[in-house]
């Protein structure tokens, strides 16, 4: 087993061996660029490490990782149709450079491809694959519409959007992993084990996320800081604070979150403030700590060998020491 | 083995006992109301006929025929957002009762759920049917997206249109009956020809639709008669008259469909002519007669008894005989 730049390495090299059909050229292209934009193709590493812990040769579980690595775009082209998003790494999203259309047609045959890379296994393993992935897909389907209904509300509690981002982005993490875990046939025990390891660090993950994107260093984020705070998004941070927050504070970050100035460098600082000072920052940097503890404590109970677990634990450590 | 109603019946009791899951609701009430819309279920009613024609209980092909119908309701939600269309089935479209991203989203889940109803079959039966519908809802997929590519092309010739029509409307015919074969397990051959059956089956079906669109009973027609022409749609009517059409007609022709008048009569009225002096409705006519031939011969070389080819025959022509 290796380190993360080797499996990445791997998959790079398998999907520009890929042969996407190419006529209706409107249909296809658009898949052949999306799948061109690069990524860290986290997703598709983590089913080839899985199946390495579970000792068979990653190249077996080159296809699920494929699917996976392929449903996920698929989600993103949708979401950005329904954000309204103009970009996805840094290039126009596909409904951008085509259009809605074509977004949506391009989008459901992926996820119908994402299906057709599990016939690569015999039936046993295949109906084991695809009831995962049914499962999954349809969760994350759960987690996108509960996260566009948030926005309409404005009582969301916290185990809601724990349940919201765990649905829209830990299951597939989770899943990814089985995955690999299933190819190696494991036996269920492990295999459900590293799906809770995936799932946990899936949702420290999407909270580290959420932190980030008001705290974290706008040298190395990659993204614009303070977006979530600038879109009124509720995410973790916002909903401790108004937890925790004193009437007046609660007050002030409901003010904040009903302007749109047109400078936003004092609402995002006023905001942050507000998340400090409410404590919201430290519970939820504690929420980070508590999900990693519960994907390191899952390792434990595996039965694989101490080097493999170490090599995992190194993972999600490097994968939540980011700070990007 | 009996008449369509018998298994219209069981397809409606069944999809009448179907839960679909009910949170969140945003996602799921939009598949409960397209699955309340009615329409004749042909599909599903196929695959139970297919089951029964090869000896099996037709309730064994319960789950994979509502597979077939929950897709068919999916591409109708993506169809209906990409024509703009406000009705289906007499009733406003998915996107209109509620908004675009719901029927993006939503229908995106009636494709995984219809990949979940395989998951009643072990493992040999679940791939079989899960392959074949992968291949056929990507050709789907195709056929939708070269009728959109046709809209913009005036060179598109009758064997393009052809395929269009094989790929957007009678591979889901011929793979619902296929789909009861594989159920019944019976040989590859059986199998294939049922598929022939259906698909050759389906392209009269939709021939059929072309020309009703122009010929039908405005009495019994469901549809406006003329709606193609009043959207100047290249059916096989269109191309075929452009393809016999004497200059002067070709060039009437191409100025009616290059006009949006205000009131349609005159027009529909001239195509109309035109469609009946060039010798196009005489053709389709032919074409029609000639792919529900070709459906009857394969049944020839079915191995099943003389009574079951004669009802499959009997509901073929009970299907090309209608005028709605």
């Amino acid at each position: 087993m290796q380190g993360i730049s080797y499996y990445q390495d791997i998959v790079a090299a398998h999907f520009k061996s890929l042969t996407v059909r190419k006529e209706p050229k409107n249909l296809y292209d658009p898949i052949v660029y999306i799948l061109s934009l690069g990524g860290k193709k986290l997703r598709p590493v983590l089913t080839l490490m899985a199946a390495e812990v579970f000792d068979v040769d990653c190249k077996n579980a080159l296809a699920a990782a494929t699917a996976v690595e392929v449903f996920h775009n698929f989600s993103l082209i949708h979401d950005d149709i329904m954000d309204d998003a103009p970009l996805r790494r840094g290039k126009e999203t596909v409904h951008e450079k085509w259009d809605i259309n074509t977004g949506i047609l391009s989008g459901d045959a992926m996820l119908i491809l994402a299906y057709q890379y599990f016939e690569e296994y015999e039936p046993k393993i295949f109906r084991e694959l695809a009831k995962l992935f049914s499962k999954t897909a349809l969760e994350v389907c759960e987690g996108q519409q509960y996260d566009v209904d948030f926005e309409s509300r404005d009582d969301v509690s916290i185990p809601e959007y724990l349940k919201m981002i765990e649905y829209k982005t830990a299951v597939l993490v989770g899943a990814a992993m089985k995955m690999g875990a299933i190819v190696a046939e494991t036996t269920t025990e492990n295999a459900n084990s590293i799906y809770d390891f995936g799932l946990n660090l899936g949702i420290a993950f999407q909270l580290q996320d959420d932190y980030l994107d008001a705290f974290g260093d706008p040298e190395t984020f990659g993204k614009q800081v303070g977006g979530d705070i600038i879109e009124n998004k509720k995410t973790y941070l916002y909903l401790k604070a108004i937890e925790f927050a004193s009437d007046n504070e609660r007050e002030q970050l409901l003010h904040l979150f009903s302007i749109q100035p047109s400078d936003n460098s004092e609402k995002i600082k006023s905001v942050k403030e507000i998340f400090n000072q409410t404590g919201a920052s430290e519970a939820t940097q504690k929420a980070i700590q508590d999900y990693t503890f519960r994907a390191f404590e899952t390792l434990e109970k595996m039965n694989i060998s101490v080097d493999k677990k170490a090599i995992l634990k190194a993972f999600g450590e490097n994968l939540m020491s980011r700070n990007v």
